[in-house]
């Protein structure tokens, strides 16, 4: 059943959106209507500017004086207490640094050196078939290195019964990148905590899309990524975070010396500093992490008007009106709705399968102006085809959705999808 | 014996100069002499609109087809193909990527790991106690998860002597940071395979300073740093080579999504790339990547006049000028010259030692725009503290050489440096 019957009623309902005005934060290109700022956020206003000024200004005149003038030392922990508000994390528990893999691996590292010295006969990590790949390359490659396993379930209904006196850590990413299906962090931490593992959160899907709050939800540790729901840039620096109660008791192994306690002593000696700022590596990147922080200012923009509470709500609210409409206008053309419909279990993402010509129906959206993405189904995790479709509440508009829909009515209408062009690989979307 | 009793030499020699021209892609400020390029670059003129157009228009307007179209994803290659050229390695051999830190665990688990599957009675690394911190604090953590131990030398010359049968690896920065010593790369690394170890190269002071041949010099691994003479940026992307003979033999650990040989197929199975593409991470950071680029071409901009030969002897002409000059013109004043008078010894920066008063007179200097920085002396390491000044043959001028001496002259002449506000601690130079 559908909220609306007709654009006009889109419109309204974005007139009446307190988070509308946010939306002017952005360069959005003209003629698109992007639903990819689940791969990539959009570029926002802000950040030309600031990056140039860092460029020219910072850069270019001061220097290397910048590093303390500028501010450049601090923007690790300066950006990560930002992000900290997004996720429910306290000032100086989170740092901006390297990329979600090379944090992953940070943290894992740590968790699994936490959990075998105290649980020796711990040593398997639990997580999904159908998590992100990188999160399973570096847990098995850490897995083979500390001779431990990596035990992968293919359905999220199992999560609990794989946990057992073996668990040494439940591994998940909160939101899943294909189906937009999000897990209860609060439940499944518990689950870990009661059968005596480490809860570790990937919020790459999260943070800055639905509220997220690691100390309420039990979390131990997290990571996520710079360039999604972030609108850091591509490539931007990712984030970890570790509950305070773990965060001193390791060396997490890239030990480098901005994560030393005292960097500019150059002592040969390596000494963590205090807090999670021994999760610091090397060198701060100082464009990049400029541009991640005009991003996550977008995000805190929303504070006046409800924060992460009033963009989780209009995410729900866009991808309801998605679904609906794809229920009572594409019947008859072999879309399956692979999102939950059940919201508490919805990321802010419309996946729709399809048996053949996703890639090429994608294609034709995009060739519109309407870009979301594809994702190759895989049997093995009884997934088909995806057509994945992101919504960005500080972007998005009730009218983007309305019109997406509406484009990808006439391109299964007139089957201009099947046309050979858009069946041509090598797109990374 | 100063080659130069005048500045009208001093300037002579600059109209002289056949990479002089060279200068002219830089965006010096105005009234500074800078020689601290061997910690932080300066801006080259391309870089801000190459920026600009990264942010507004491959992000801004491209959004994530640029991921392809804007070639991104080649952007480790590519620009790794062009710091090739500066080192003697091949194309396809080395990388941009991540931070020296993290690249320096990358090669040096997978040079533990092939050493002590090869020579498992070989547990030491060998290296030297003055090395950079980060070198060590990344040797020192992997040596304890890998049972292996830290061997530091704290003379250069008892570098070959240290070397035995339980060696696994040699690793030497190429060019000591704070003393712009030079190692003999082919001489040592000979000495480790003669003794059956192996060679890790740590670039930072090197790459773009001084004649660098991975190949003909025998390293078996190297890392690299772009935000000293690469001229990338503040934190730009360091980089990572594997001789070829090494690099199909282990997976680093640090395996993540882009290192897998086929990233969008979204397996969940890691299988590494073939060749150095293994040694990639996380997604690439593409603003800092771009401006990398445009700092790697500053260096190619002087094949035409000679390349690193050219850039090399220009910068031996230049320390050896200053280090004429501080011979001729600062006797009495208790400096001493730490950096080698041998040239095959002396990398791309001239140090002076002082028992006192050094920090105060590299402040005094920089308030009058002598740009060079302090490095605290170590006793155990038999260092004074040190003056460092470092020189850019691109964009470095024999007067500002001559400048640079005239004004140290003058801040010990009339001891303007014991002037409480140089003596405020906290600047990260």
């Amino acid at each position: 059943m559908t909220h609306f019957t007709s654009r006009q009623q889109a419109l309204q309902r974005d007139a009446d959106d307190a988070l509308a005005p946010l939306r002017a934060q952005f360069a959005l290109p003209d003629g698109t209507i992007y639903l990819d700022g689940n791969s990539l956020g959009v570029l926002p206003r802000a950040t030309a500017a600031r990056v140039q000024q860092v460029v020219a200004e910072e850069w270019g005149q001061g220097l290397i004086g910048s590093w303390n003038s500028a501010g450049w030392m601090e923007l690790p922990g300066r950006i990560g207490d930002k992000i900290a508000r997004l996720v429910g994390a306290r000032p100086g528990e989170l740092v901006a640094a390297d990329s979600t893999s090379v944090n992953l691996f940070k943290v894992l590292s740590a968790a699994l050196k936490l959990q075998r010295e105290d649980h020796p006969g711990r040593s398997v990590i639990v997580s999904e078939r159908s998590n992100f790949p990188t999160d399973l390359y570096i847990a098995e490659t850490l897995a083979r290195e500390h001779g431990c396993t990596l035990k992968l379930v293919t359905a999220p209904e199992q999560i609990p019964a794989a946990l057992d006196e073996t668990t040494a850590l439940l591994m998940l990413t909160h939101v899943n990148y294909r189906t937009g299906r999000m897990h209860d962090m609060a439940a499944l931490s518990a689950a870990a905590h009661t059968a005596g593992a480490l809860a570790v959160w990937d919020l790459c899907h999260s943070a800055g899309a639905v509220e997220v709050n690691l100390h309420r939800d039990g979390a131990d540790f997290a990571v996520g990524c710079g360039y999604k729901y972030l609108n850091g840039g591509p490539g931007a620096p990712a984030f970890a975070w570790v509950h305070p109660r773990h965060v001193d008791r390791f060396v997490q192994p890239l030990s480098g010396w901005i994560g030393h306690a005292a960097p500019f002593t150059f002592v040969p000696g390596y000494e963590p500093a205090a807090g999670i700022s021994r999760y610091l590596c090397g060198t701060p990147p100082v464009l990049s992490l400029a541009a991640l922080e005009c991003g996550v200012d977008t995000l805190l923009s929303a504070e006046p008007f409800g924060g992460m509470a009033a963009i989780r709500a209009k995410s729900l609210a866009l991808t309801r009106l998605f679904i609906d409409l794809v229920d009572a206008r594409c019947a008859g053309h072999g879309l399956s709705v692979v999102s939950p419909r059940e919201e508490a279990l919805r990321g802010s993402q419309v996946c729709l399968g399809r048996d053949e010509g996703g890639y090429a129906i994608v294609q034709a959206l995009i060739a519109r102006g309407v870009v979301g993405d594809f994702r190759a189904g895989d049997p093995k995790d009884g997934l088909p085809d995806i057509l994945r479709f992101g919504v960005t509440p500080l972007y998005t508009r009730f009218v983007d959705v309305w019109d997406a829909v509406e484009h990808l009515v006439q391109v299964l209408d007139s089957g201009e999808w099947r046309d050979e062009r858009f069946h041509r690989r090598g797109a990374v979307t």
